[in-house]
């Protein structure tokens, strides 16, 4: 057993992390500072730097780097590869983040680096900068103790815009990047006192709607009743979409292939906790859909969604200007889950679309596959005991409400599966103002992650395959 | 006759106009350089430059000028009062414009004065300065040819802000700008081959709809499906009002007092040399409602509307941005047609908002009322006579669209009915980029002007008392 390694205890790594933490606060201090926001173009250089300065720190680590191009941001690949015979890791994280967003909603600022005690501000602290060196700390201290495992990085810079480039790069360096399976560390607890795990995460399809029936601002006075509202018509599609005191989607053969939770999947939410109270709390909602908690866990990981994002091409400004508007775009998106695919999604709504305002056109962003994960089995065990080894408690085996594109990708090119070390909580604000990340998780994740290399050492090097194999012919 | 007094022939006055083209160009561009937009703070040194170049005008053209404070704008008031027992008409202008908007559907820079020809492009050049310094130039000419009429202006600072202040400003000023009638010049003919008077002005009740349902901007995945999505629940809610395709507001009780067109009405609208054609092309649309030219007429000037303008509160930038928005905003309005008050509709639209939705907050802006105007007796018989004269038809009575609130305040408050003597057109683009004004209607408006002037004095002192007890008997 690998705990029986010499400085594998939990004592002695939770010693090692304790003696690391300058070193990993001025790290992801830097990565933190360093803005690479895939979604927005004037940020190209922030993250062609955090390429580079993920590169340097992982070869400060032991690892050697290299950087795989693609049409967008590259994808930063690094390796310590003992023998080819033993079986190999990959970690996956992102090093791209979301924009700053509003900055009055902020208390500190997005993009520098704000410790509060053990708390630590800023845009990617939690996602996910500070689980990915969570991880690196880890593997550091794992094969530095003996542990007999290949270990690999695949630090992605386009997660945030559905890696519309992953599956070209990894595909092009296929040779080079084999691997066993990939444990993903870009996922949220349910709640600091329980660890958890994805046994699905939600696909995303996104589209526009857009609507011309003029060709500027025009007075209402002088056109109104006439004129067409490309604003009120948007409106009208969206309400035969979606009803939007439920969040019920109204599209017909929606929810066919929907995969629902099995009995022990909701087992499992319901030893995950989850509060109500807590979520409100965590996302300040004033109200939402349900009071029950098992419908609520349901519908935000085990139910797919229609959303509004925004409706754009109308006045924006303060008061009212009561022009008639030439057009309207409404942003929209559908989460999907495991068994739906974006292609089936995109083509319900289009023909639901075209039969109720055939002048409305639809474009199509890129589409992001839902997960189905491993809840059994030596991977799924894996995770189990790492968590458990550093947190002291088993993980639950819960659904992601999230999308991560890339995993698909990585299981369709590199036949690899994924599971998940996530290291993110709900109050760490994901995508949210005030993002943040923690030491107690930070820690935890360097113990979790050298665990897991020392006990993937144990492992045969089919378990991939193996796994893989098993969840096809259950899909079936 | 006055048109037998020396100097009143058309031919005499047209070429005092051409001897005046200079200055009239002059003028106008002094006025479109001083940007007196009234719904933007910024401008607020723009609006009282504004107040001052047209006292400073006014002087010059030989009315004693007068500023009216408010808590807003001034409003500018001037006189000629030759003989108290003389009939005194009152010309309503307003010297506030609307915002530039977007400069790239401009031609020109919308506050710099640009002539092509016999056309002047910028911001206010027909709404209204260009209208009121025509009706100055015309009253300038018929006092200096012995008209025996008093004269006053009125131009207003603040009428595309919807008049907040106009009532207790002239309220304050009532004993100082007495009045037997109001002539505004502010409305829009339905081409140009034909001139039009309006018979009734729609007013106007503007509101914001507002809902929280969070705190900030949340991870669709991570909360997507349990979150209420407060921009869904506002199309819900449009939806719900008005049937977008038709224009049909569904919000009950919402039609009970509207006054339709009468046969003679409508008789007028077939005559107003109104097609379909020139308004689509007019207006840049693609498609409007109706195909019907009288239905088109009837919706835009003698039926109510429900407009939305804009649904602030979520992501409005390029692409999609998968958040779940904390908040909606939806920009709205109600044009109202004579016999309905703001007062009404908005009582309508609480109730029917509160039912639907409870926790969407209402917030009204300023309400103006309808305008039923004069079609017969010696008031009308003046704008018909003058507008003859000038431009060789004599005008159709129809209906305006847009919404003048000053003018049911100046009734109210000065006990004087309002007729119109527009000089806009329809391609001149109130409201609208590329505002423009043609030197065509603005000699034949000081022509149309200096005739009324000098036919004014032909009236009785009581034709404004008489006119509006006429009107009250009726509509009751």
């Amino acid at each position: 057993m690998a705990d029986k390694v010499d400085g594998m205890g939990k004592a002695e790594i939770t010693a090692f992390a304790d003696s690391q933490r300058g070193r990993f606060e001025a790290l992801l201090k830097e990565f933190v500072e360093t803005p690479s926001v895939s979604t927005d173009p004037a940020y190209k250089a922030d993250c062609l730097r955090m390429a580079d300065l993920a590169c340097r720190t992982l070869a400060e680590f032991g690892f050697k780097p290299s950087l795989i191009e693609t049409k967008g941001n590259p994808i930063i690949a690094a390796e310590s590869v003992i023998d080819p015979k033993l079986p190999t890791v990959t970690i996956y994280n992102h090093m791209d983040v979301q924009p700053g967003g509003d900055k009055s909603e902020w208390k500190t600022e997005p993009f520098v680096f704000t410790q509060e005690g053990d708390t630590y501000y800023g845009r990617g602290t939690t996602d996910d900068k500070g689980p990915g060196l969570s991880a690196l700390f880890g593997a550091h201290y794992a094969l530095k103790h003996g542990a007999r495992v290949n270990v690999r990085f695949l630090w992605e810079l386009e997660e945030e815009i559905g890696s519309p480039n992953f599956a070209a790069g990894i595909r092009s360096a296929k040779a080079s990047i084999k691997t066993d399976f990939v444990v993903v560390s870009d996922t949220i607890w349910v709640s600091r006192q329980r660890p958890a795990s994805p046994a699905g995460l939600r696909g995303l399809q996104s589209f526009r709607l857009t609507l011309e029936t003029g060709t500027g601002d025009r007075h209402s006075g002088v056109t109104g009743g006439a004129a067409r509202n490309p604003i009120a018509e948007m409106c009208d599609l969206v309400a035969k979409m979606v009803d939007a005191k439920t969040g019920k989607v109204l599209i017909p053969g929606f929810y066919k292939n929907v995969k629902k939770p099995t009995k022990a999947e909701l087992a499992d939410f319901k030893a995950s906790g989850f509060t109500v109270a807590k979520f409100l709390k965590d996302h300040g909602f004033k109200s939402i859909r349900t009071k029950d908690a098992v419908d609520l866990m349901t519908r935000i990981w085990a139910m797919p969604t229609f959303e509004v994002h925004g409706i754009a091409g109308g006045y924006q400004g303060a008061g009212v200007k009561t022009v008639v508007p030439p057009r309207a775009e409404a942003k929209l998106s559908c989460r999907i889950v495991p068994r739906m695919t974006p292609q089936e999604v995109l083509k319900l709504v289009t023909a639901f679309v075209k039969k109720h305002n055939k002048d409305v056109q639809i474009h199509a962003e890129n589409g992001l596959d839902p997960y189905e994960g491993l809840t059994t089995g030596p991977l799924a065990d894996l995770i189990r005991d790492a968590m458990g080894f550093a947190f002291g408690k088993k993980p639950v085996f819960v659904r992601e409400g999230g999308s991560i594109g890339a995993i698909k990708t990585m299981e369709d090119v590199l036949g690899a599966p994924a599971v998940f070390l996530g290291l993110s909580l709900p109050e760490h604000g994901y995508h949210a103002p005030n993002e943040n990340y923690d030491w107690a998780q930070a820690r935890g994740g360097i113990v979790a992650f050298a665990r897991l290399f020392a006990q993937a050492a144990n492992l045969k090097k089919d378990v991939g395959v193996k796994a893989l194999a098993a969840k096809t012919a259950k899909a079936r």
